[in-house]
């Protein structure tokens, strides 16, 4: 007889539920590891462990929060500078009983008054704090307006496809139906109404009711910018079709050209004025883990939420207060994120150099990757405009296809398999997010290390033209 | 027309589910501190914001992980311990690019090591890390492990009543059914086997299959602890009826009496040898947020996991990885609990005794709260064995009721509301746990500083002594 936590017994949305970045290739990558092979981790956006360094100031502040003692300490000054102190001291006079009590299970409301002092600052309108809830990063704030939104298998998502699978995963984990709408590959990965019109009519007819819809901007796996006028089509849709809009902003400070810059939903929706920015509901999110900082393991996030009505905010608040609290480390370091040293602070040079050396690497890493990718035999790639991806299409041979079927593999989990064995490259299958039939990509962080990155990209390119060469017309697998 | 998030849209099952630690009360008494009342938070078991000092060794360690560049400092000798410094080294070299990478979803395999062996040194058996999972605070894992059992309504949890409200919230939430087992008051919160078995016959004649049981030893809100032959009953009729075993143990640290320690559930159940202990499903609970360390806000805690098979593990991974990590400093404090100071290092002595010194205090407020509430007309209180609660029965006279009634609350809501307003005293009212029918509690910490605690307690009783004097017999509610 099967037991209660046998696999049979599981919960079937389990079962249902996918997670490549975490999948088939990260545990092999993992196995790989154990065995002594130098891996090199590029499924998850994950700067700290390819080397990135934490910027000094918001750790001098938390550690000092972590360490109340060390304020009384006469030798306090010789190792950490007197505004990290201070700040240290206006965090703690916010908690109820320093970083071992539970906060609000909104979270401190100090800090969410200084992210709502940055979100009027970024688009010029007023933000209110008990609107804003502090959350153990952005994936948890997701998953909790998924929860409030999906009622079961007749209530539907509008995701982008290729999208970040925790959208798909939550969803299946929910219960709730994914409705899938293409981004234009040959647009740079632009967003069409029209094809939005589709998927929701093609939903409908199936029973299904849309609830929601996603945008994740700047892109992921994708790396677009939205501009202002695709963002504000989007807004119009969502309100003519009575949706949510769930705006996945975790990337905001993570841009790479000029011509598009980061715009919020909510600013956008504000400047359109009207009933549509007095009614459209809009829950925006936004993480300590990406950006400059990449404080991915303090598990930090917070969301917004526009023109939600006081009676649903208390039933969130509700279910917030059954897990008590979002850690409140990270709660203090989203606070200095927000509301970073100024022109005139004792930390500000260093705070600002430490960032734009990070932000400048990144944009020159973006580059590179991209040229490197496109220098390589039936590999297409468009520029990483933002966020931390690259997402090349690779264009596999019909015998490459018939040699991963026979392998009982996907295709592109056949080629990034082989791409990790042969290099050491761990990249997620484009199938992992979705992508259109017969087209096969895959992602990759542009996060090693700068100098690192040219030996990567000729490592990759001396791989994929093998292995174009070994499956492309006159070298077919049948000769091997 | 509803928009999405309007409460009438909202997911049903949220709208079901309750949790009385934050509810009515805590929301008044938050009110109440804004108007500048002074409040006594016992609503919830949140140490520091009581008042109680963090362990200093554990923050010096966290505090240097969080600050590596200190590590490398000339001063850091002065501000921190040798033994500090080499035990953030320990941790730092387990992570894979300090406390702002990402770990493994399960948590950092090395911390994981540390609680195995935690677990083994403990009970006498072997325990294996990978059964082990670091979480963001014990109940994110109890929802997880209710989540990976719970596939609809006709899926019954085993609960004790009085319960800790996390349990009904959360099986409410994933549209589960609670199926109540009383525990003996009048036995001192005993647990009856013979109860547990009607409870358990009367839901299979509805139609529900009792997949889990969930125990919480030492009892929260009871304070009762379990013997080991009341253990043995509990894990027999688990197997008798296939049940999982939930073993909510955060409390083991906190007991305040010599005749029955604590013992886990696991011991147990490994020290019966046989099928039983090869077969059994049981996952166990822990966290950094109760015993002495009480660091609530820094949310860390583990599961471990006894006879699941690899495959259903695999899929509590996966479920896992979809939130990333747990947070990462939280697990480094898990490690230093699990492994804390010995004898000859240089911070044993401190670690000792502080840990000492609130732990005896504890035991102390543990009497006098008990012996407070028994010197109090119409209460009376179980001693608190364990963890952090008191939970005496107010004996509320029919008038008393009456007015409730009349004031549309539940009698022990009207109760808790008045001991509010009059003395600041913030408490949690025996509905939000469960309590037989026209039998009244609150729940309230033993928190507050020991030094306060006679004010504490004499306000209560001036309190209660006028609240029953008002509605007893001669000077009834009519006369008002």
């Amino acid at each position: 007889m099967a037991k209660p936590l046998d696999y049979e017994n599981l919960n079937e949305n389990i079962k249902k539920c996918q997670y490549a970045v975490r999948g088939e290739l990260y545990l092999r990558a993992s196995e790989l590891q154990k065995e002594g092979k130098k891996i090199i981790f590029t499924n998850v956006g994950n700067p700290h462990a390819l080397g990135q360094r934490p910027l000094t100031f918001p750790r001098q502040v938390i550690a000092l929060c972590q360490a109340p003692f060390l304020l009384d300490d006469p030798n306090v000054g010789l190792v950490f500078p007197a505004d990290a102190i201070a700040r240290a001291k206006h965090y703690l006079a916010l908690t109820s009983g320093g970083l071992g009590a539970y906060s609000d299970s909104r979270g401190l409301p100090g800090i969410r008054k200084e992210v709502a002092d940055f979100i009027e600052r970024r688009d010029g309108y007023p933000s209110d704090p008990e609107l804003i809830f502090l959350t153990d990063g952005a994936s948890k704030g997701v998953m909790q307006m998924l929860n409030a939104v999906i009622n079961g298998a007749s209530d539907g998502i509008l995701v982008p496809v290729p999208q970040y699978p925790l959208y798909s995963a939550s969803i299946a984990l929910l219960g709730g139906s994914l409705v899938p709408y293409y981004l234009e590959e040959t647009a740079n990965w632009g967003l069409d109404i029209v094809n939005l019109r589709q998927s929701v009519a093609q939903a409908r007819s199936q029973g299904i009711t849309v609830r929601a819809m996603v945008i994740i901007n700047p892109g992921n796996p994708t790396g677009q910018c939205l501009s202002e006028a695709n963002l504000r089509e989007v807004l119009n849709f969502c309100y003519q079709n009575n949706l949510l809009l769930l705006g996945d902003e975790v990337y905001q400070q993570n841009i790479y050209q000029d011509e598009r810059p980061f715009i919020s939903a909510r600013k956008v929706l504000m400047g359109m004025g009207g009933p549509i920015s007095k009614e459209l509901q809009l829950v925006s999110f936004h993480t300590i883990s990406k950006g400059f900082m990449g404080e991915c393991g303090q598990r930090g996030g917070y969301f917004e939420m526009t023109n939600i009505s006081p009676k649903a905010v208390e039933e969130i608040y509700k279910v917030a207060s059954i897990s008590l609290s979002p850690n409140v480390p990270a709660q203090i370091l989203m606070g200095i994120m927000v509301n970073p040293p100024k022109p005139g602070d004792i930390s500000y040079d260093r705070y600002a150099r430490e960032s734009k050396g990070i932000l400048e690497s990144l944009r020159r890493r973006a580059q590179l990757m991209t040229d490197g990718f496109n220098s390589c035999r039936n590999v297409v790639c468009n520029f990483t405009e933002g966020a931390m991806y690259s997402f090349p299409q690779i264009r596999l041979p019909p015998k490459a296809i018939e040699a991963a079927n026979k392998a009982g593999k996907v295709p592109d989990v056949f080629y990034c398999l082989k791409l990790l064995e042969d290099t050491g490259i761990s990249t997620v299958p484009g199938s992992g997010f979705g992508q259109k039939d017969g087209v096969f990509h895959l992602r990759t962080t542009i996060l090693p290390a700068e100098e690192d990155m040219p030996a990567i990209m000729d490592s990759f390119k001396k791989f994929n033209d093998e292995f174009m060469e070994q499956y492309e017309d006159h070298k077919g697998y049948s000769r091997m």
